[in-house]
Protein backbone atom coordinates (compact mmCIF):
# COMPACT_ATOMS: atom_id res chain seq x y z
CA UNK A 1 0.00 0.00 0.00
CA UNK A 2 1.26 2.95 -1.08
CA UNK A 3 0.17 6.63 0.99
CA UNK A 4 1.04 8.84 -1.05
CA UNK A 5 2.17 8.66 -5.04
CA UNK A 6 3.32 11.70 -6.99
CA UNK A 7 3.53 11.57 -10.78
CA UNK A 8 5.80 13.65 -12.27
CA UNK A 9 4.26 13.88 -15.96
CA UNK A 10 0.88 12.69 -16.42
CA UNK A 11 1.23 11.77 -20.34
CA UNK A 12 -0.16 8.53 -21.07
CA UNK A 13 1.90 6.59 -19.59
CA UNK A 14 2.00 8.54 -16.20
CA UNK A 15 -1.74 8.55 -16.57
CA UNK A 16 -2.32 4.59 -17.08
CA UNK A 17 -0.16 4.10 -14.16
CA UNK A 18 -2.47 6.43 -11.90
CA UNK A 19 -5.68 4.66 -13.26
CA UNK A 20 -3.93 1.20 -12.72
CA UNK A 21 -3.21 2.17 -9.44
CA UNK A 22 -6.26 3.98 -8.26
CA UNK A 23 -8.26 0.69 -9.76
CA UNK A 24 -6.50 -1.59 -8.08
CA UNK A 25 -6.77 0.62 -4.59
CA UNK A 26 -3.76 0.16 -3.88
CA UNK A 27 -2.45 4.19 -3.28
CA UNK A 28 -4.55 6.29 -1.10
CA UNK A 29 -3.58 9.73 -2.84
CA UNK A 30 -2.42 10.03 -6.56
CA UNK A 31 -0.72 13.55 -6.74
CA UNK A 32 -0.12 14.99 -10.22
CA UNK A 33 3.05 16.79 -11.08
CA UNK A 34 3.89 19.09 -14.29
CA UNK A 35 4.27 22.47 -15.81
CA UNK A 36 1.25 22.75 -17.49
CA UNK A 37 -1.49 23.35 -15.10
CA UNK A 38 -4.22 23.00 -18.25
CA UNK A 39 -3.58 19.15 -18.59
CA UNK A 40 -3.37 18.47 -14.71
CA UNK A 41 -7.00 20.08 -14.33
CA UNK A 42 -7.78 18.02 -17.27
CA UNK A 43 -6.36 14.79 -15.78
CA UNK A 44 -8.28 16.04 -12.55
CA UNK A 45 -11.17 15.95 -14.10
CA UNK A 46 -11.10 12.31 -15.71
CA UNK A 47 -10.43 10.45 -12.93
CA UNK A 48 -7.18 9.96 -13.57
CA UNK A 49 -5.34 11.42 -10.41
CA UNK A 50 -6.38 12.81 -6.93
CA UNK A 51 -5.20 16.29 -6.67
CA UNK A 52 -2.07 18.24 -8.72
CA UNK A 53 0.44 20.58 -7.27
CA UNK A 54 2.29 22.74 -10.30
CA UNK A 55 4.75 23.50 -7.53
CA UNK A 56 7.32 19.94 -7.52
CA UNK A 57 8.67 21.18 -4.24
CA UNK A 58 5.31 21.06 -2.69
CA UNK A 59 4.21 18.01 -4.41
CA UNK A 60 6.85 15.80 -3.59
CA UNK A 61 6.46 16.25 0.31
CA UNK A 62 5.68 13.41 2.28
CA UNK A 63 5.88 11.15 -1.11
CA UNK A 64 6.40 7.75 -0.25
CA UNK A 65 6.80 6.83 -4.13
CA UNK A 66 7.61 9.91 -6.76
CA UNK A 67 7.21 7.97 -10.69
CA UNK A 68 8.84 10.11 -13.03
CA UNK A 69 7.60 10.25 -16.02
CA UNK A 70 9.12 12.98 -18.36
CA UNK A 71 10.90 12.67 -21.44
CA UNK A 72 14.57 11.22 -20.94
CA UNK A 73 15.75 14.16 -22.19
CA UNK A 74 14.25 16.26 -19.24
CA UNK A 75 14.82 13.65 -16.16
CA UNK A 76 17.91 15.38 -15.35
CA UNK A 77 15.82 18.40 -14.56
CA UNK A 78 13.72 17.17 -12.75
CA UNK A 79 16.29 15.38 -10.99
CA UNK A 80 17.53 18.91 -10.29
CA UNK A 81 14.09 19.89 -8.72
CA UNK A 82 13.47 17.47 -6.27
CA UNK A 83 16.81 17.00 -5.33
CA UNK A 84 16.77 19.76 -2.04
CA UNK A 85 13.03 18.63 -0.93
CA UNK A 86 13.82 14.45 -1.14
CA UNK A 87 13.33 13.21 2.28
CA UNK A 88 15.67 10.15 2.93
CA UNK A 89 12.86 7.47 2.65
CA UNK A 90 10.96 8.68 -0.42
CA UNK A 91 11.32 5.96 -3.03
CA UNK A 92 11.82 7.30 -6.41
CA UNK A 93 11.93 5.74 -10.03
CA UNK A 94 11.26 6.46 -13.53
CA UNK A 95 10.07 5.19 -16.98
CA UNK A 96 12.24 6.56 -19.17
CA UNK A 97 13.19 4.44 -22.70
CA UNK A 98 16.89 4.31 -22.10
CA UNK A 99 18.77 3.68 -18.73
CA UNK A 100 22.08 4.46 -18.49
CA UNK A 101 22.05 8.14 -19.79
CA UNK A 102 18.75 8.28 -16.72
CA UNK A 103 21.77 6.77 -14.41
CA UNK A 104 24.01 8.61 -15.71
CA UNK A 105 22.28 12.09 -15.10
CA UNK A 106 21.47 10.64 -11.38
CA UNK A 107 25.26 10.68 -10.96
CA UNK A 108 25.09 14.46 -12.43
CA UNK A 109 22.73 15.64 -9.95
CA UNK A 110 23.08 13.72 -6.37
CA UNK A 111 26.96 12.61 -7.17
CA UNK A 112 26.66 8.99 -7.12
CA UNK A 113 23.03 6.60 -7.85
CA UNK A 114 20.53 7.78 -5.12
CA UNK A 115 19.94 4.30 -2.73
CA UNK A 116 16.21 5.03 -2.81
CA UNK A 117 16.47 5.79 -6.99
CA UNK A 118 15.18 2.69 -8.54
CA UNK A 119 15.70 3.03 -12.59
CA UNK A 120 12.68 1.41 -14.71
CA UNK A 121 11.16 1.33 -18.09
CA UNK A 122 8.16 -0.14 -18.71
CA UNK A 123 7.83 -1.84 -22.46
CA UNK A 124 4.40 -0.25 -23.28
CA UNK A 125 2.45 2.48 -24.85
CA UNK A 126 0.71 3.05 -28.02
CA UNK A 127 1.10 5.86 -30.48
CA UNK A 128 -1.11 8.08 -29.48
CA UNK A 129 -0.22 10.53 -26.37
CA UNK A 130 -1.36 12.39 -23.61
CA UNK A 131 -3.45 12.14 -20.50
CA UNK A 132 -6.64 11.21 -22.88
CA UNK A 133 -4.93 8.05 -24.54
CA UNK A 134 -4.48 7.03 -20.90
CA UNK A 135 -6.11 3.39 -19.91
CA UNK A 136 -6.19 1.75 -17.01
CA UNK A 137 -5.04 -1.74 -18.56
CA UNK A 138 -1.88 -0.13 -20.60
CA UNK A 139 0.55 -2.95 -18.75
CA UNK A 140 -1.22 -5.38 -17.85
CA UNK A 141 0.77 -8.83 -19.01
CA UNK A 142 3.40 -6.27 -20.51
CA UNK A 143 6.65 -6.45 -19.41
CA UNK A 144 8.49 -3.87 -17.05
CA UNK A 145 12.21 -3.79 -16.45
CA UNK A 146 13.82 -2.50 -13.86
CA UNK A 147 17.50 -1.74 -13.76
CA UNK A 148 18.96 -1.24 -10.21
CA UNK A 149 22.84 -0.12 -9.30
CA UNK A 150 25.24 -1.49 -6.69
CA UNK A 151 23.60 1.00 -4.11
CA UNK A 152 20.14 0.54 -4.94
CA UNK A 153 17.91 -0.50 -1.86
CA UNK A 154 16.59 -3.83 -2.19
CA UNK A 155 13.67 -2.45 0.06
CA UNK A 156 13.16 0.29 -2.65
CA UNK A 157 13.06 -2.35 -5.96
CA UNK A 158 11.25 -4.62 -3.83
CA UNK A 159 8.47 -1.10 -3.53
CA UNK A 160 8.66 -0.10 -6.81
CA UNK A 161 8.31 -3.98 -7.99
CA UNK A 162 5.40 -4.33 -6.33
CA UNK A 163 3.41 -1.52 -7.43
CA UNK A 164 4.19 -2.33 -11.18
CA UNK A 165 2.87 -5.84 -9.97
CA UNK A 166 -0.56 -4.06 -9.27
CA UNK A 167 -0.96 -3.02 -12.68
CA UNK A 168 -0.94 -6.17 -14.14
CA UNK A 169 3.08 -6.08 -16.03
CA UNK A 170 5.48 -8.71 -15.23
CA UNK A 171 8.16 -7.58 -13.91
CA UNK A 172 12.52 -8.33 -14.18
CA UNK A 173 15.40 -6.95 -13.29
CA UNK A 174 18.34 -6.19 -15.85
CA UNK A 175 21.91 -4.50 -15.78
CA UNK A 176 21.24 -1.33 -17.02
CA UNK A 177 24.03 -1.17 -20.10
CA UNK A 178 22.24 -4.46 -21.09
CA UNK A 179 18.60 -3.08 -20.97
CA UNK A 180 19.90 -0.24 -23.81
CA UNK A 181 21.20 -2.68 -26.08
CA UNK A 182 18.48 -5.16 -25.57
CA UNK A 183 15.85 -1.80 -26.47
CA UNK A 184 18.08 -0.72 -29.42
CA UNK A 185 17.44 -4.17 -30.97
CA UNK A 186 13.66 -4.45 -30.66
CA UNK A 187 12.86 -1.29 -29.99
CA UNK A 188 14.86 1.67 -31.25
CA UNK A 189 16.01 0.32 -34.40
CA UNK A 190 12.68 -0.50 -35.59
CA UNK A 191 11.36 3.11 -35.08
CA UNK A 192 13.99 4.40 -36.91
CA UNK A 193 14.16 2.06 -39.78
CA UNK A 194 10.15 2.54 -40.08
CA UNK A 195 10.60 6.53 -39.95
CA UNK A 196 13.59 6.61 -42.47
CA UNK A 197 11.21 4.78 -44.58
CA UNK A 198 8.50 6.61 -44.65
CA UNK A 199 10.48 9.67 -44.92
CA UNK A 200 11.87 8.27 -47.58
CA UNK A 201 9.09 7.41 -49.62
CA UNK A 202 7.11 10.67 -48.35
CA UNK A 203 10.03 12.23 -50.36
CA UNK A 204 9.68 10.32 -53.90
CA UNK A 205 8.38 12.03 -57.05
CA UNK A 206 5.27 9.73 -57.01
CA UNK A 207 4.65 10.12 -53.46
CA UNK A 208 0.64 10.57 -53.98
CA UNK A 209 0.52 6.76 -55.59
CA UNK A 210 2.80 5.42 -53.17
CA UNK A 211 0.87 6.15 -50.42
CA UNK A 212 -2.34 5.35 -52.34
CA UNK A 213 -1.08 2.11 -53.31
CA UNK A 214 0.40 1.38 -49.80
CA UNK A 215 -0.10 -2.23 -49.03
CA UNK A 216 0.40 -4.63 -45.55
CA UNK A 217 4.16 -4.47 -45.87
CA UNK A 218 4.14 -0.44 -45.94
CA UNK A 219 0.67 0.64 -43.72
CA UNK A 220 2.67 -1.52 -40.63
CA UNK A 221 5.73 0.93 -41.02
CA UNK A 222 3.70 3.68 -41.26
CA UNK A 223 2.14 2.87 -37.94
CA UNK A 224 5.35 2.62 -36.34
CA UNK A 225 7.02 6.11 -37.76
CA UNK A 226 3.45 7.54 -36.37
CA UNK A 227 4.84 7.66 -32.79
CA UNK A 228 6.16 11.01 -31.56
CA UNK A 229 8.86 12.19 -32.94
CA UNK A 230 10.25 14.47 -30.08
CA UNK A 231 10.34 11.05 -27.55
CA UNK A 232 11.81 9.44 -30.52
CA UNK A 233 14.75 12.08 -31.19
CA UNK A 234 15.10 12.06 -27.66
CA UNK A 235 15.92 8.22 -27.63
CA UNK A 236 18.46 8.81 -30.37
CA UNK A 237 20.29 11.00 -28.49
CA UNK A 238 20.16 9.92 -24.95
CA UNK A 239 20.81 5.65 -26.26
CA UNK A 240 22.78 6.82 -29.18
CA UNK A 241 26.07 4.28 -29.19
CA UNK A 242 24.26 0.96 -28.76
CA UNK A 243 21.59 2.63 -31.35
CA UNK A 244 24.34 3.23 -33.93
CA UNK A 245 25.94 -0.24 -33.03
CA UNK A 246 22.55 -2.14 -34.19
CA UNK A 247 22.48 0.52 -37.42
CA UNK A 248 25.54 -0.87 -38.16
CA UNK A 249 25.06 -4.66 -37.85
CA UNK A 250 21.55 -4.35 -39.58
CA UNK A 251 23.11 -2.43 -42.53
CA UNK A 252 25.86 -5.54 -42.81
CA UNK A 253 22.55 -8.06 -43.81
CA UNK A 254 21.03 -5.17 -45.50
CA UNK A 255 24.24 -5.25 -48.08
CA UNK A 256 24.42 -8.99 -47.69
CA UNK A 257 20.76 -9.23 -49.09
CA UNK A 258 20.76 -6.78 -51.58
CA UNK A 259 23.79 -8.68 -52.93
CA UNK A 260 21.75 -11.96 -53.13
CA UNK A 261 18.37 -10.34 -54.75
CA UNK A 262 21.38 -8.84 -57.65
CA UNK A 263 22.71 -11.65 -58.36
CA UNK A 264 19.62 -14.28 -57.83
CA UNK A 265 21.32 -16.00 -55.14
CA UNK A 266 18.10 -17.71 -54.43
CA UNK A 267 19.31 -19.75 -51.65
CA UNK A 268 20.61 -16.97 -49.60
CA UNK A 269 16.97 -15.14 -50.08
CA UNK A 270 14.74 -18.12 -49.20
CA UNK A 271 17.24 -19.27 -46.25
CA UNK A 272 17.07 -15.33 -44.54
CA UNK A 273 13.28 -15.57 -44.98
CA UNK A 274 12.45 -18.61 -43.55
CA UNK A 275 14.56 -17.96 -41.10
CA UNK A 276 13.11 -15.08 -40.13
CA UNK A 277 9.36 -16.72 -40.38
CA UNK A 278 10.54 -19.56 -38.24
CA UNK A 279 11.87 -17.24 -35.34
CA UNK A 280 8.78 -15.41 -35.38
CA UNK A 281 6.42 -18.32 -35.80
CA UNK A 282 8.35 -19.76 -32.80
CA UNK A 283 8.01 -17.09 -30.43
CA UNK A 284 4.37 -16.94 -31.10
CA UNK A 285 4.04 -20.16 -29.71
CA UNK A 286 5.00 -18.48 -26.38
CA UNK A 287 3.39 -15.35 -26.14
CA UNK A 288 0.98 -13.04 -27.16
CA UNK A 289 2.77 -11.11 -30.64
CA UNK B 1 -21.83 -11.82 -65.73
CA UNK B 2 -19.14 -14.45 -66.65
CA UNK B 3 -20.78 -17.97 -67.55
CA UNK B 4 -16.98 -20.18 -66.58
CA UNK B 5 -14.29 -19.25 -64.64
CA UNK B 6 -11.07 -20.91 -64.45
CA UNK B 7 -8.94 -20.01 -61.46
CA UNK B 8 -5.68 -21.62 -61.14
CA UNK B 9 -4.24 -21.87 -58.02
CA UNK B 10 -7.00 -22.18 -55.64
CA UNK B 11 -4.86 -20.44 -52.18
CA UNK B 12 -6.10 -17.15 -50.16
CA UNK B 13 -5.87 -14.87 -52.80
CA UNK B 14 -7.82 -17.46 -55.67
CA UNK B 15 -10.24 -18.67 -53.23
CA UNK B 16 -11.21 -15.51 -51.62
CA UNK B 17 -11.65 -14.34 -55.58
CA UNK B 18 -14.38 -16.71 -56.03
CA UNK B 19 -15.89 -16.62 -52.51
CA UNK B 20 -16.32 -13.42 -53.61
CA UNK B 21 -17.68 -13.78 -56.90
CA UNK B 22 -20.09 -16.38 -55.77
CA UNK B 23 -21.62 -13.79 -53.64
CA UNK B 24 -22.18 -11.31 -56.55
CA UNK B 25 -23.84 -14.30 -58.44
CA UNK B 26 -21.62 -13.06 -60.97
CA UNK B 27 -20.18 -15.81 -62.45
CA UNK B 28 -22.44 -18.99 -63.36
CA UNK B 29 -19.27 -21.88 -62.52
CA UNK B 30 -16.20 -21.41 -61.40
CA UNK B 31 -13.38 -24.04 -61.63
CA UNK B 32 -10.19 -24.59 -59.66
CA UNK B 33 -7.29 -25.95 -61.16
CA UNK B 34 -4.30 -26.65 -59.72
CA UNK B 35 -1.87 -29.95 -59.49
CA UNK B 36 -2.70 -30.28 -55.47
CA UNK B 37 -6.37 -32.59 -55.79
CA UNK B 38 -6.32 -32.80 -52.25
CA UNK B 39 -6.82 -28.67 -51.85
CA UNK B 40 -8.88 -28.41 -54.92
CA UNK B 41 -11.71 -31.23 -52.87
CA UNK B 42 -11.44 -29.04 -49.77
CA UNK B 43 -12.18 -26.24 -51.72
CA UNK B 44 -15.11 -27.46 -53.12
CA UNK B 45 -16.16 -28.79 -49.89
CA UNK B 46 -16.00 -26.01 -48.15
CA UNK B 47 -18.16 -23.80 -51.17
CA UNK B 48 -15.31 -22.14 -52.32
CA UNK B 49 -15.54 -23.57 -55.84
CA UNK B 50 -18.70 -25.50 -58.13
CA UNK B 51 -16.00 -27.75 -59.65
CA UNK B 52 -12.64 -28.97 -60.20
CA UNK B 53 -10.27 -30.42 -62.92
CA UNK B 54 -6.28 -31.76 -62.09
CA UNK B 55 -6.15 -31.59 -66.38
CA UNK B 56 -5.20 -28.01 -67.16
CA UNK B 57 -6.58 -28.67 -70.67
CA UNK B 58 -10.02 -29.95 -70.23
CA UNK B 59 -10.38 -27.19 -67.19
CA UNK B 60 -10.26 -24.10 -69.91
CA UNK B 61 -12.23 -25.43 -72.22
CA UNK B 62 -15.15 -23.08 -73.13
CA UNK B 63 -13.43 -20.41 -70.10
CA UNK B 64 -15.09 -16.95 -70.43
CA UNK B 65 -12.24 -16.17 -68.51
CA UNK B 66 -8.82 -17.73 -66.98
CA UNK B 67 -7.46 -16.56 -63.35
CA UNK B 68 -3.83 -17.52 -63.21
CA UNK B 69 -3.09 -17.38 -59.14
CA UNK B 70 0.00 -19.44 -59.03
CA UNK B 71 2.89 -17.82 -57.51
CA UNK B 72 4.44 -15.31 -59.86
CA UNK B 73 8.34 -17.91 -60.78
CA UNK B 74 5.32 -20.62 -61.78
CA UNK B 75 3.07 -18.53 -64.36
CA UNK B 76 5.28 -18.89 -67.24
CA UNK B 77 4.52 -22.53 -66.95
CA UNK B 78 0.73 -22.42 -66.36
CA UNK B 79 1.12 -20.14 -70.12
CA UNK B 80 3.05 -22.89 -71.19
CA UNK B 81 0.36 -25.58 -70.26
CA UNK B 82 -2.75 -23.35 -71.19
CA UNK B 83 -1.25 -21.95 -74.63
CA UNK B 84 -2.35 -24.88 -76.79
CA UNK B 85 -5.68 -25.38 -75.82
CA UNK B 86 -6.61 -21.61 -75.40
CA UNK B 87 -9.90 -20.42 -77.41
CA UNK B 88 -9.98 -17.48 -79.50
CA UNK B 89 -12.23 -15.46 -76.71
CA UNK B 90 -10.93 -16.51 -73.48
CA UNK B 91 -9.66 -13.88 -71.32
CA UNK B 92 -6.71 -14.70 -69.23
CA UNK B 93 -5.70 -12.59 -66.03
CA UNK B 94 -3.12 -12.99 -63.35
CA UNK B 95 -2.30 -11.76 -60.01
CA UNK B 96 1.17 -11.93 -59.72
CA UNK B 97 2.90 -9.26 -57.60
CA UNK B 98 5.37 -8.10 -60.20
CA UNK B 99 4.28 -7.31 -63.58
CA UNK B 100 7.23 -7.21 -66.18
CA UNK B 101 8.67 -10.70 -65.24
CA UNK B 102 5.16 -11.93 -66.22
CA UNK B 103 4.56 -9.74 -69.59
CA UNK B 104 7.96 -11.02 -70.29
CA UNK B 105 7.17 -14.34 -69.49
CA UNK B 106 4.25 -13.88 -71.70
CA UNK B 107 6.15 -13.04 -74.71
CA UNK B 108 8.27 -16.18 -74.23
CA UNK B 109 5.84 -18.35 -74.07
CA UNK B 110 3.26 -16.95 -76.92
CA UNK B 111 5.47 -14.32 -79.08
CA UNK B 112 3.93 -11.80 -78.18
CA UNK B 113 1.68 -10.73 -75.32
CA UNK B 114 -1.68 -11.85 -76.27
CA UNK B 115 -4.02 -9.25 -76.65
CA UNK B 116 -6.52 -10.98 -74.23
CA UNK B 117 -4.27 -11.22 -71.67
CA UNK B 118 -4.42 -8.73 -69.00
CA UNK B 119 -2.12 -8.42 -66.31
CA UNK B 120 -3.19 -7.74 -62.84
CA UNK B 121 -2.10 -7.24 -59.00
CA UNK B 122 -4.94 -7.06 -56.41
CA UNK B 123 -3.09 -5.63 -53.44
CA UNK B 124 -4.50 -7.44 -51.02
CA UNK B 125 -3.42 -10.90 -48.81
CA UNK B 126 -2.67 -11.70 -45.34
CA UNK B 127 0.35 -13.28 -43.75
CA UNK B 128 -2.01 -16.55 -44.05
CA UNK B 129 -1.82 -18.65 -47.02
CA UNK B 130 -3.90 -21.67 -48.62
CA UNK B 131 -7.54 -22.12 -49.32
CA UNK B 132 -8.57 -22.25 -45.40
CA UNK B 133 -7.29 -18.46 -45.16
CA UNK B 134 -9.53 -17.15 -47.96
CA UNK B 135 -12.84 -15.04 -47.25
CA UNK B 136 -15.31 -13.12 -49.58
CA UNK B 137 -14.42 -9.47 -48.17
CA UNK B 138 -10.84 -9.64 -49.39
CA UNK B 139 -10.70 -7.82 -51.93
CA UNK B 140 -13.49 -4.96 -50.36
CA UNK B 141 -11.85 -1.57 -50.62
CA UNK B 142 -8.78 -3.07 -51.93
CA UNK B 143 -7.04 -1.57 -54.67
CA UNK B 144 -6.25 -3.52 -57.53
CA UNK B 145 -3.88 -2.55 -60.64
CA UNK B 146 -4.27 -3.83 -64.27
CA UNK B 147 -0.94 -3.46 -66.64
CA UNK B 148 -2.16 -3.82 -70.16
CA UNK B 149 -0.10 -3.65 -72.94
CA UNK B 150 -0.11 -1.77 -76.25
CA UNK B 151 -2.08 -4.22 -77.79
CA UNK B 152 -4.38 -5.50 -75.21
CA UNK B 153 -7.79 -5.48 -76.08
CA UNK B 154 -10.34 -2.83 -74.37
CA UNK B 155 -12.74 -5.21 -74.21
CA UNK B 156 -10.34 -7.85 -72.24
CA UNK B 157 -9.51 -5.18 -69.93
CA UNK B 158 -13.03 -4.37 -70.10
CA UNK B 159 -14.38 -7.68 -68.72
CA UNK B 160 -11.47 -8.07 -65.83
CA UNK B 161 -12.24 -4.45 -64.93
CA UNK B 162 -16.01 -5.65 -63.94
CA UNK B 163 -15.11 -8.72 -62.55
CA UNK B 164 -13.10 -7.29 -59.66
CA UNK B 165 -15.28 -4.54 -59.15
CA UNK B 166 -17.75 -6.99 -58.49
CA UNK B 167 -15.77 -8.27 -55.39
CA UNK B 168 -15.52 -4.39 -54.23
CA UNK B 169 -12.17 -3.65 -55.19
CA UNK B 170 -11.10 -0.21 -56.62
CA UNK B 171 -9.63 -0.64 -59.95
CA UNK B 172 -6.86 1.41 -61.79
CA UNK B 173 -4.77 1.09 -64.64
CA UNK B 174 -0.94 1.55 -64.83
CA UNK B 175 2.20 1.27 -67.21
CA UNK B 176 3.75 -2.22 -65.84
CA UNK B 177 7.23 -0.59 -65.27
CA UNK B 178 5.72 1.77 -62.90
CA UNK B 179 4.19 -0.85 -61.08
CA UNK B 180 6.92 -2.60 -60.49
CA UNK B 181 8.40 0.75 -59.48
CA UNK B 182 5.81 1.58 -56.92
CA UNK B 183 5.75 -1.62 -55.18
CA UNK B 184 9.14 -2.39 -54.88
CA UNK B 185 8.65 0.80 -52.48
CA UNK B 186 5.65 0.37 -50.76
CA UNK B 187 5.85 -3.40 -50.04
CA UNK B 188 9.20 -5.17 -51.88
CA UNK B 189 11.20 -3.21 -49.80
CA UNK B 190 9.81 -3.03 -46.50
CA UNK B 191 8.75 -6.63 -46.38
CA UNK B 192 12.47 -7.26 -47.64
CA UNK B 193 13.55 -4.82 -44.43
CA UNK B 194 11.23 -7.01 -41.98
CA UNK B 195 12.59 -10.32 -42.90
CA UNK B 196 16.45 -8.51 -42.58
CA UNK B 197 15.80 -7.06 -39.14
CA UNK B 198 13.90 -10.21 -37.64
CA UNK B 199 16.59 -12.84 -39.22
CA UNK B 200 19.34 -10.25 -37.53
CA UNK B 201 17.96 -10.30 -34.44
CA UNK B 202 16.92 -14.01 -34.21
CA UNK B 203 20.92 -14.64 -34.82
CA UNK B 204 21.52 -12.32 -31.97
CA UNK B 205 23.39 -14.17 -28.80
CA UNK B 206 20.45 -12.79 -26.22
CA UNK B 207 17.81 -14.03 -28.70
CA UNK B 208 15.59 -14.91 -25.84
CA UNK B 209 15.62 -11.93 -24.07
CA UNK B 210 15.16 -10.05 -27.43
CA UNK B 211 12.17 -11.79 -28.58
CA UNK B 212 11.40 -11.85 -24.77
CA UNK B 213 10.97 -8.14 -25.07
CA UNK B 214 9.50 -7.27 -28.10
CA UNK B 215 7.79 -3.95 -27.96
CA UNK B 216 5.72 -1.95 -30.34
CA UNK B 217 8.26 -1.40 -33.17
CA UNK B 218 9.69 -5.08 -33.49
CA UNK B 219 5.91 -6.74 -32.90
CA UNK B 220 5.05 -5.41 -36.33
CA UNK B 221 8.04 -6.01 -38.34
CA UNK B 222 7.57 -9.60 -36.99
CA UNK B 223 4.10 -9.60 -38.04
CA UNK B 224 5.42 -8.84 -41.87
CA UNK B 225 8.22 -11.12 -41.70
CA UNK B 226 5.47 -13.83 -41.16
CA UNK B 227 4.25 -13.61 -44.81
CA UNK B 228 5.15 -16.67 -47.35
CA UNK B 229 9.32 -16.62 -47.50
CA UNK B 230 8.45 -18.68 -50.77
CA UNK B 231 6.53 -15.99 -52.15
CA UNK B 232 8.17 -13.24 -51.05
CA UNK B 233 11.43 -14.59 -52.37
CA UNK B 234 9.82 -14.88 -55.96
CA UNK B 235 8.90 -11.41 -55.99
CA UNK B 236 12.65 -10.20 -55.11
CA UNK B 237 13.98 -12.78 -58.47
CA UNK B 238 11.43 -11.37 -60.30
CA UNK B 239 11.62 -8.15 -59.33
CA UNK B 240 14.97 -7.41 -58.35
CA UNK B 241 16.11 -4.30 -60.12
CA UNK B 242 13.72 -1.72 -58.90
CA UNK B 243 13.96 -3.76 -55.56
CA UNK B 244 17.98 -3.14 -55.79
CA UNK B 245 17.27 0.52 -56.65
CA UNK B 246 15.05 0.94 -53.63
CA UNK B 247 17.17 -0.64 -51.56
CA UNK B 248 20.42 1.82 -52.43
CA UNK B 249 17.80 4.25 -52.10
CA UNK B 250 17.40 3.50 -48.62
CA UNK B 251 20.78 2.63 -47.87
CA UNK B 252 21.29 6.15 -48.51
CA UNK B 253 19.20 7.25 -46.38
CA UNK B 254 20.70 5.63 -43.79
CA UNK B 255 23.88 6.33 -43.67
CA UNK B 256 22.38 10.02 -43.48
CA UNK B 257 20.51 9.31 -40.13
CA UNK B 258 23.45 7.16 -38.78
CA UNK B 259 25.69 10.06 -38.78
CA UNK B 260 23.13 12.06 -37.64
CA UNK B 261 22.73 9.64 -34.07
CA UNK B 262 26.50 9.39 -34.09
CA UNK B 263 26.88 13.40 -34.06
CA UNK B 264 23.58 14.01 -31.83
CA UNK B 265 22.03 16.29 -34.55
CA UNK B 266 19.27 16.91 -33.09
CA UNK B 267 17.85 19.17 -35.93
CA UNK B 268 18.53 16.49 -38.51
CA UNK B 269 16.60 13.59 -36.68
CA UNK B 270 13.96 15.54 -35.31
CA UNK B 271 13.55 16.34 -39.13
CA UNK B 272 13.02 13.20 -40.55
CA UNK B 273 10.99 11.77 -37.73
CA UNK B 274 8.43 14.89 -37.92
CA UNK B 275 8.26 14.84 -41.74
CA UNK B 276 7.46 10.96 -41.72
CA UNK B 277 4.51 11.54 -38.93
CA UNK B 278 3.22 14.00 -40.79
CA UNK B 279 3.07 12.37 -44.16
CA UNK B 280 1.56 9.56 -42.63
CA UNK B 281 -0.82 11.83 -40.37
CA UNK B 282 -1.97 13.28 -43.58
CA UNK B 283 -2.31 10.31 -45.58
CA UNK B 284 -4.29 8.77 -42.69
CA UNK B 285 -6.99 11.83 -43.17
CA UNK B 286 -7.67 10.78 -46.71
CA UNK B 287 -7.83 6.84 -45.89
CA UNK B 288 -8.03 3.98 -43.93
CA UNK B 289 -4.45 2.94 -42.99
Amino acid sequence: MINRLVIIGVGSIGGSLARALKKSQFVGKIVGCSRDEYHLKKAVELGVIDAYDIDIGTAIRDADIIVICAPVCSISDVFKKISSGLSASTIVTDVGSTKMSVIEAAKRVFGEVPPNFVPGHPIAGTEKSGVTASVSDLFQGRRVILTPVNNTKATAVHSVREMWQQTGAIVSEMDAVHHDEVLAATSHLPHLLAYVLVDTLARMEDKPEIFQYAAGGFKDFTRIASSDPQMWHDICLENSDPIIAMIDKYEVELKKIRAAVAKHDSNYIKTIFTRAKSARDDFCNDSEL
